[in-house]
């Protein structure tokens, strides 16, 4: 298929990466102030493109806004999670759905925030939109919700890597939250304002996503309750050590679509103990018992649910 | 969709029981030596067909062949699994798909034995062949691997419920195969005659069947080496235990499409050490890390797989 990327951060590159290998055809790439198009009618060289974003720090030379019109069959959005409104991710994916073109999102914002909207337009539209990238990293998470269709009540998750790091740390290094902090921003696993990962954010926005997914709910973070690691005493970490559990930052989604974040006690050798980048998402069926998926997040992770994504679309398009 | 359902074992009257909850009719269904074929074109009514099953030990008054004859879109096929050419399994896949019908399969069989015939057929006739059920119970496993076109390497898991059951009493309890396998025979968990189970049979031909996913290849059991857990001795569970460690029946399917099934050690509180009936596979990706996906086998977990699949069908070929 003929491909579009906007936004060209740590996944959009590795998604560049990966298509690279694959039988489909990059025709546009933009990054936040540049743009490659494919003029010639041959595909993208991606080598090329990505060693222009390396030493340049452009893709190419024309406009960002030219992508939008590119002769593509889906947009890969990849530009950074905004909240609010969700812009300008949103009227990127309105864009390309009014062309009646297919998107693959990875920034959270349009599905987190704006999920009636979203759906309303695909409705109206020929394209589709799918998201895999934007929950758990590299498992997917949302296509076995599409696929048993009904049958999932909760979900339960450990979806931010940087927590993960820093809890797991406050664990064997009996050190306070400031401390491993710095570590992490020290080894370049925390962000500078990080924020987004330790206040929350980031976990209560995918649960939101998988809420709006499992009952099609317009859920967005306003309604979700949300509690970061920032104040947790490294005492409680001690604490939970000798009675065989450690702490994580647990995402939840209930029956009733009711999201909720926060600081949890989980068992020790359990399946949400994961450390690192390991995401981990238990899925409750209603018959069948728990489903427990787990794997890595990160860039190269995240990129493989988007190529995932556009297998799944060459494949219901057919 | 409408829906004809081959054989009434385990599996299959969990299919029943959760299709009765579905949007999906039910036209026709059989066991191995009667059928109910509906008539009044309203859809059985699956509640009588399951307690005439029960009290009657038949589904119907109908000849079990005419199931292969009715109006429907897909064709559940739950019969047991037969090893060699796979028969009566592949002639009934043979017939659907010469109509242009759909197959869901529970049964191992044509997927483990008849790959390459099963796949030319299917490339004849518009009718598409699913079989999630055959591994894994309710794990996505196989549509994990397809949705990853081509970035799987390897997979390793532990499938089988009855070798697991044994392996962890066998470790709790310090004492011997034999007398565990009775306690096992008791309590239902084992077969009278266990031997599809703890010979490692079952466990090979679900690693067959991924490794001809997952290489379009065409192995059969005939092509593993299989060994299972009959000849392991007590002792090897305590040695294992005092090294943190436990053994498990595990099947691998290497890179290059080699199947091997066997008792391993795996660590005791490591991803491969489930116990009861989990199951749990872990994939390998090429640029993404490690996939593991956890969830349990048995009749309903296994009936919510042949669902799922109903589903894929459902959004595929819209």
């Amino acid at each position: 298929m003929r491909i579009a990327v906007l936004g060209v951060g740590t996944v959009g590159r590795a998604v560049l990466e990966l298509l690279a290998e694959t039988d489909h055809t990059a025709v546009a790439v933009a990054d936040s102030d540049s743009a490659a198009v494919d003029e010639a009618d041959a595909g993208l060289d991606l080598d090329r493109v990505l060693s222009q974003k390396e030493y340049r720090d452009r893709v190419g030379d024309r406009e960002p806004a030219e992508v939008l019109d590119a002769e593509y069959d889906v947009l890969i959005e990849a530009t950074p999670t905004t909240l609010g409104d969700a812009q300008p991710g949103f009227s990127h994916v309105e864009r390309a759905l009014a062309r009646d073109r297919h998107v693959v999102l990875a920034n959270k914002g349009p599905v987190a925030q704006r999920y009636g909207d979203l759906r309303a337009l695909e409705a109206e539209s020929e394209g589709r939109v799918l998201f895999e990238a934007t929950v758990g990293g590299t498992i997917p998470v949302l296509s076995t919700i599409q696929d048993f269709d009904g049958q999932i009540t909760t979900v339960r998750g450990v979806l931010n890597g940087t927590t993960n790091f820093i809890l797991s740390r406050m664990a064997t290094e009996g050190l306070g939250y400031e401390h491993i902090l710095a570590e992490a921003q020290d080894l370049g696993v925390a962000e500078a304002d990080p924020s987004f990962d330790v206040q929350g954010t980031d976990t209560a926005l995918k649960c939101v996503i998988l809420a709006n997914r499992l009952h099609e709910a317009t859920t967005t973070l306003e309604d979700a309750e949300v509690e970061g690691i920032i104040d947790l005493p490294g005492e409680a970490l001690d604490l939970a050590r000798r009675g065989g559990q450690t702490v994580r930052l647990v995402g939840e989604v209930t029956a009733d679509g009711a999201v909720s974040v926060g600081p949890r006690l989980v068992s020790e050798h359990g399946t949400l103990a994961v450390s690192g980048t390991a995401n981990v998402v238990e899925l409750q069926t209603e018959r069948a018992g728990p489903l427990t998926l787990g794997g890595r997040g990160g860039g190269p992770e995240t990129a493989s649910a988007v190529l995932a994504d556009l297998e799944r679309i060459r494949r219901e398009t057919r």
